[in-house]
């Protein structure tokens, strides 16, 4: 998907809803448990209650592997079902690989076929993203600056210059695929790389916008993890939105009974108006 | 696996060679493409093959993942056999995963069911580790210096310090788990973490030991990638060897035909044979 798509598809449904699939076979509804693709089932449903409100879905990739290689069936019927479905929405395979050479090459294979987007981590440098940026129309999605506790661990910890190893992240991977003989031939690098930013730290967008103004950026942690859509909107948005804003939990766990995707479609109608708000 | 485990294996064979599992269906024998879980046939006879040199297999998840969920059955497969047959040969699931929170457990659940290790980036911090150290006898693998050209987009970059981040990386990942409330209760961090640190830059091993003298580092790179044996023997070997060297595609592409399990043990025993004369 191109990022004009993207982009007409947040205008014309005034939302930069993502909803992740973070699909936990414990969690959801008892009476699905029987299906023989519980995960599938689920989130079938909850693709079509959302769908109207939402410009990406977001399939978390551990919790499909945690019911081994029938969970990675459901993984993949579930990108199918989107991409038959509702082609004009964004699947983001939250994946957070981060291999090199043909390692890399094999994930990119392996994730190519099913969704428009990776998440990717940039420890081992450009070479874990290459791979991804020969697929002409994918994203890759670069983790940047998260969310949890331990970010502080690296994340957060300043460089030679005195600025985060975050800041040199954004930096270096900004420029990545565009030279001469890179593997970005017709497009820019904001036209197929975004970045993770989570949305606790919703200050800091404006730091990031300062070095990256025109990428989109996959801000998790609105809802559950307890960011203000309001702030990150604030400092995030940019001229063709530039923002995808995820929310889990709070969307697909609304209700645990059978009502579960009337729930999950009235919570993702909420996030939805307040976002055509602020648009 | 206990590090104790692990050690009585390497005296007990002379080497501390790990085989790598990188199978790709489009390398293997012709012959076996036609077999209904060809990387699993092709697994089985390599592992059987090369068994009495390797103390540890390391399977390639990419590798399983590019066939999709049926590739994701034969990783699981493969791991199996090895835990039947060879009980006293270390699994390492080279994942390179590196989530936090739930996702984490949710990785942690996913393949500690089949491995005795799996390899997790740092980037995100200790979040990611902590939820392999819960489980009893499983070992975290971190990345620390890799041996790609793309590692000195970050990994070799200084810190405000001065010191590269690889080496921020060893200095704190050898500590998680160890306070007084932290997942590690009867065991070391020593006895449950070990770093990867890549063979191409064998004179670096020198520093790394000064940092981790007791903890097992996984050396890839030797073989295919050009890194030198006895090099990484002499500034990586401890009193209980602390090395697992990894060779994947030299010993199990060593030939194409009907006769590659030959081949690849004969490979692994030359390997073995060297490993024998260092320790």
């Amino acid at each position: 998907m191109t990022r004009e798509q993207l982009f007409e598809e947040i205008a014309r449904k005034r939302s930069f809803l993502c909803v992740g699939l973070d699909t936990d076979y414990e969690k959801i509804p008892a009476h699905l448990r029987e299906d023989r693709a519980p995960l599938y089932a689920f989130n079938r449903a909850v693709i079509d209650a959302t769908a109207p409100y939402a410009v990406a879905f977001k399939p978390n990739l551990a919790f499909y592997e945690a019911q081994g290689a029938h969970g990675v069936a459901q993984f993949e019927a579930t990108c199918r079902y989107i991409g038959q479905a509702y082609p004009e929405i964004l699947i983001i395979a939250d994946a957070k690989r981060g291999d090199i050479g043909n390692t890399s090459e094999m994930y990119a294979r392996a994730l190519a076929g099913f969704a428009d987007a990776v998440t990717l981590a940039p420890y081992m440098g450009r070479d874990t993203v290459d791979p991804f940026l020969k697929y002409e129309d994918k994203w890759a999605v670069i983790l940047a600056l998260t969310s949890n506790p331990s970010a502080d661990d690296f994340e957060t910890q300043p460089m030679a210059d005195g600025r985060p190893l975050w800041k040199h992240v954004l930096e270096k991977a900004a420029t990545w695929g565009c030279e001469p003989h890179g593997p970005l031939k017709s497009s820019t690098n904001e036209d197929r790389v975004m970045f993770v930013v989570g949305a606790t730290r919703a200050e800091t967008l404006k730091e990031v916008r300062e070095i990256v103004p025109d990428h989109f950026l996959l801000v998790p942690g609105v809802g559950a993890q307890g960011g203000s859509l309001e702030e990150v909107a604030r400092h995030g948005l940019n001229s063709q939105c530039g923002l995808l804003v995820n929310s889990s939990r709070a969307i697909i766990y609304a209700d645990r009974t059978e009502r579960f995707a009337e729930a999950a479609a009235t919570q993702a109608r909420v996030m939805a108006t307040r976002m055509a708000e602020l648009l």
